[in-house]
């Protein structure tokens, strides 16, 4: 059964119980309390008291021609972090899945799994951050469901959401599409995100931290789209950063890639502790930043737009697609060499989002 | 990013690895060996090696009027259990929320956390489970994600699953639309999840093992509404049992509920070990049972339509909307006396679903 979000009643004590999760009315308390009230304000969805939310399907249909829907699990360590919290990245991840694909987001729902013993608190924060960032993307969390389960069964708090959304017509994206000569875009500095993780965790000890670049990108792809409405696909760079989503391209489209090392727009701290660390800034998470494939033609006009934004200040033109070997991405190194940039087998990082 | 599943590619070791949600090959393998491979027979809708499944938004309109949009997360212990197991679970809830919402099922997502150092074959087998639920279902999974955290951080595997559907047009049900004189049905024997889950955890040693209930009733309900097309409202009683149902339904709809405890269809063995350990199977979850509630004149109709059903053999009416006070849950007992059915605080086992 999904819990639907209903009017507050009683005061809640300190800490998740397990009878929070339990159906029963202290459920319906934690729900309401907390989730419900947080909500709300982005709420036009869901009747009272109802198990599932509801939206008028000749409206969807009048923004565009297909549904597009997708889903993403966050499990993240720590659950506050600079620049964000487990909130905001559920919030913005899934608004970015499905902007990415050129849809107009339209609502998420909320599921979360709490460990008993969690303070109430840390939940009301969270559903605080989901509530300011689905507003700021104007879309309405719709439906939720929460689970508890003992101390020691997960590790505090995970949150999936699921985002609908409809897709614009007439554009025809995809992974598939880019051509040799296509130029590949980047809408600002890459790896903000993996640095802020690792150093709220303690494993760094940065003079100045870093702030995650958590941010949900619907505004500045719809401009993009706009400025270059042939743009062949993007991708949102997270886990397994801009590495990860130029392999998939390259061999989705069978092509080769070119980035030049030079071009990339990274912090100069992010190189810095990469160099320290062994780790290579190409593979960091993201969490506000795409990558945009672009014919040659548009190329131009696609980065204005993006620097046109607030979120696409340092975007940058980091290569392109190229006739060489299907599949295979390379990098002109800042020395003038040349290295194959390869998909890691795992992550640098576990629980990066 | 949502994970895509597209074609298997290596063999994959005995066991979960952190690299496996790591956003590089590991977690594709992991994906396209496990989830792709098991889906694919559902799958009409997700563009290969896309984040997003997308859906013909006139196709869906030409179904009904509205979409529906409702999420669970699964958390049951254990992950398998007489009747069933969590996928079977997560597919059949979904489908359930939304269908006893007058949705007709049309894809879900599936969001997996998983625990360093599960069995791929317990994987493998949780998403065979769900593939065979979808397909009796006639729905696909249509996208998903994967994440995978530290030994300990999470208790072998959560799936949450979300789902869309079209409302049938010119049905319009809710659980504030209860009357005075309405009929109380469920659709069969009530408590035996409630009781499996117990069984299998060994906290029971009954001679008989008594199977879960697990089932999709999008079936059952479509010749439901077909024989009474004038029903108020239907819910599926999973925490909380009929009682949660209930007692929702007396406060949403401002009625009095009436109960007879000699038409509830209970099994012999569940109505014993019941009386041995205090529990009220009123309160116990089913996990293929829904209450629904019809105006008088439909009753004989809807209880004909639900008994010629095989998930509604057992099915009965089992007390009457009332005029008594508002938001109150009566049980006329065996005896012969009345007592108030009530909202318990919490479930009367953790992790039960």
């Amino acid at each position: 059964m999904s819990a639907p979000f209903a009017p507050a009643r009683r005061a809640l004590p300190e800490r998740v119980t397990l009878a929070h999760g339990g159906g029963g009315s202290a459920m319906r308390d934690l729900i309401d309390g907390v989730f419900r009230s947080a909500f709300a304000a982005t709420d036009g969805a869901l009747p009272a008291a109802e198990d599932q939310a509801r939206f008028d399907l000749a409206a969807l249909a009048a923004k565009g021609d297909r549904l597009a829907f997708t889903t993403d699990g966050f499990v993240v360590d720590p659950l506050f972090f600079p620049g964000g919290d487990i909130g905001t990245l559920a919030v913005c991840g899934t608004v970015n899945d499905l902007a990415v694909g050129g849809a107009v987001p339209v609502a998420l729902s909320c599921a979360v799994i709490v460990e008993e013993g969690l303070q109430v608190e840390v939940l009301r924060r969270v559903a605080a951050s989901m509530a300011r960032a689905a507003q700021a993307a104007g879309i309405a969390i719709a439906t939720g469901d929460t689970k508890v389960v003992a101390r020691g069964a997960c590790d505090k708090l995970f949150v999936t959401t699921t985002g609908i959304g409809v897709v614009r017509a007439g554009l025809h994206m995809g992974i598939d599409k880019a051509r040799p000569g296509d130029v590949v875009l980047v809408n600002g500095l890459l790896g903000d995100h993996g640095a802020a993780i690792l150093n709220a965790r303690g494993d760094l000890a940065l003079e100045t931290a870093i702030a995650s670049d958590c941010a949900a990108l619907h505004g500045l792809i719809a401009d993009l789209i706009a400025a270059a409405p042939g743009v062949r696909m993007m991708r949102d760079a997270t886990r397994g950063g801009v590495a990860a989503v130029l392999n998939e391209l390259a061999e989705a489209s069978r092509v080769g890639i070119a980035v030049r090392e030079l071009d990339l727009p990274i912090r100069p701290e992010v190189t810095g502790f990469c160099e320290i660390l062994g780790l290579d800034p190409l593979y960091l998470a993201n969490e506000g930043k795409l990558v945009a494939v672009v014919p040659p033609e548009d190329a131009e006009a696609a980065l204005a737009a993006l620097r046109a934004h607030p979120l696409g200040r340092d975007a940058a033109a980091i290569g392109r697609v190229s006739d060489g070997r299907p599949g295979r991405v390379v990098m002109e190194t800042r020395f003038g060499g040349a290295r194959v940039v390869d998909m890691l087998v795992g992550d640098q990082l576990p629980r990066i989002c």
